[in-house]
């Protein structure tokens, strides 16, 4: 993308440069976030989104939260702690985001004989490392992704897992721009996401920009979409896949693969293998955020229902294991995927 | 409820005054329409909308397209038509449009010898006596209906089938009111419906005037919701029952009833006799009206996507009769439909 999703700015001490991506597609401005407290809100408001970036978003905000801090190394390491514990609050479905601090924890557990000023420098280095890898491993998933994808086919998503949910190039979106480079012509129907409707403001948006054919519905239209024969395979990103394979991705999600069974459409998840968590056993494990019900209730500043009225509005839902064709990981394709194929595919002995 | 959705004002000449749907819940506002050019246009534009009560405001609408004609009763009969042909274009997927239209034709083809004042004063009459027919139906459709219903149970539906969609009561909402009335305590779950948002506008605000525990969610919800344990029937209304139970409604409602068939959660279509055509044999041949995509690329005033992408808008979609547990009708329950089964209680033989 000509402008990137984050990027750090300046050196020690520096600041993070993110999209605001609430704002888009109608303004496209960037935001300088300077500390912790900022991120965190800037997370949760979803000015930055997607697992992968807030993973990337979170390496970055170690780094803001501890920039500044002057001791020795033992209060330093107090200070990363309690940095990361703090960041560890800003959401709790993806789980890159606790990756992201997990890794900024172990770089500095690796590299205890190195002072203050020393550890900054190469916590930074760190979390410029993982942007750099995540850039790299989104590039391969649309690679191994596209040979799902035949040529003059349609394929639907849900949500936006872009550049914008990365550092670029996107996870399940990184497909569509590989295939249209290998000059395969594909029509691209994304559903429009609501309550915040990342597909119609974000997906719709980047894939527009990259000159793919797309094709905006409303959610409730996927199964009328693929009944008349439009959808040859839907794509998606995650949030959180747990180790047998069950996934939590956006509200909506689990909708679309019940659909896409029924109309026998190939369902594929696309994914870094940062975003399986061994930890979780299966999707039940998985904590789903519940936001506000305004999101629902409202959309920017227009009222849609009456303002009293309850609202239920859960972030996420989980697609089990047996609704997935496949997971698209940088490590190789997991075919029905069970716990034994995600595990050899995350050591490294997969396809 | 306490303004109806829409009454004849005066007498001959009169008008058709009518809550201008648009501006719910924020704005209750009843709009006197006083010529045919107007009324089509607020059909268009779905100021009233709802299968029964278009073909309600059809029949009055032919009243006021030939209230005001002065000429003998053969000049009368070719005014008739073209107001008829012309109030036929408004919209093409509810038959009920077409019914209440032929319903008006057929009075004035029975009534040869009434000069003109006489068949203006006799269509009048007709058209009220079609709305307070469709009053009964509607309280005879929820009492029937919410046999269906256990206490203690959670329901969705999806988009407005209740007063506004009618005179009174509705046909899917007429059950969770009788239900109520019957001392049931239900849950009532009310997909928003994108991209006009009938669920959230006028759905939830119905119920809860009504008193009913009603909790909006966004259609990419449903599944979720299901998988939840939440639902233990779905109730929805029809715009054109074909002759073999294959149903069209509003957009989503076929997502609704495969979600519904994967969770085993029954399925309920209610709607009146005059949503049924024999004459349109199954779904394939039903018209979908396709929408303005501008309605998905904008939120009210608010723009949510690029203003120059696609857009696919069909306004209804079609739900196949295998997905349809009953069929509830003021004649009788048709469980299973079938062309028999459905043509044994039209013709008044059913259970």
């Amino acid at each position: 993308m000509a402008v990137p999703t984050l990027e750090w700015k300046g050196g020690l001490p520096g600041e993070l440069a993110m999209i605001d991506q609430t704002l888009l597609p109608g303004s496209l401005v960037v935001i300088k976030v300077k500390d912790i407290d900022s991120l965190r809100n800037d997370i949760r408001r979803l000015a930055v989104r997607g697992a992968p970036a807030i993973g990337l978003a979170a390496c970055f905000g170690v780094v803001l939260g501890v920039q500044e801090f002057i001791g020795d190394r033992q209060a330093f390491d107090r200070r990363l702690s309690e940095v990361i514990d703090f960041l560890a609050q800003a959401r709790p479905t993806a789980v890159n985001l606790f990756g992201g601090l997990e890794r900024m924890r172990r770089t500095a557990d690796e590299n205890p004989d190195l002072d203050t000023p020393a550890i900054k420098q190469r916590l930074l280095d760190e979390a410029q490392a993982a942007l750099r890898e995540d850039q790299e491993i989104c590039l391969e998933l649309g690679e191994l992704g596209q040979t799902l994808l035949p040529d003059n086919s349609g394929a639907l998503t849900h949500c936006n897992a872009g550049a914008l949910a990365t550092s670029d190039h996107g996870t399940a979106l990184s497909v569509f721009f590989a295939a249209a480079r290998a000059g395969k012509t594909i029509t691209v129907y994304a559903d429009e996401t609501r309550p915040l409707l990342q597909g119609a403001r974000l997906t719709a948006w980047e894939l527009k920009q990259a000159g793919i054919d797309v094709t905006l519905i409303c959610d409730n239209a996927a199964g009328h979409v693929m009944k008349e024969g439009r959808i040859d395979a839907v794509f998606v990103g995650a949030d959180r896949i747990a180790a047998n394979g069950d996934t939590a991705n956006k509200i909506g999600t689990y909708s679309v693969s019940v659909l896409a069974k029924a109309h026998c459409v190939p369902f594929y998840v696309v994914a870094p293998v940062s975003t399986i968590d061994m930890d979780t056993p299966d999707g039940a494990s998985i904590p789903i955020e519940e936001r506000s019900g305004d999101e629902v209730r409202r959309f920017g500043d227009t009222s849609v229902a009456p303002s009293d009225v309850k609202a239920y509005n859960p972030a996420f839902d989980v697609t089990p294991a047996e609704n997935i064709t496949a997971i698209v990981t940088e490590k190789g394709i997991i075919r029905e995927p069970t716990t034994e194929r995600i595990a050899a595919v995350v050591a490294g002995q997969g396809d």
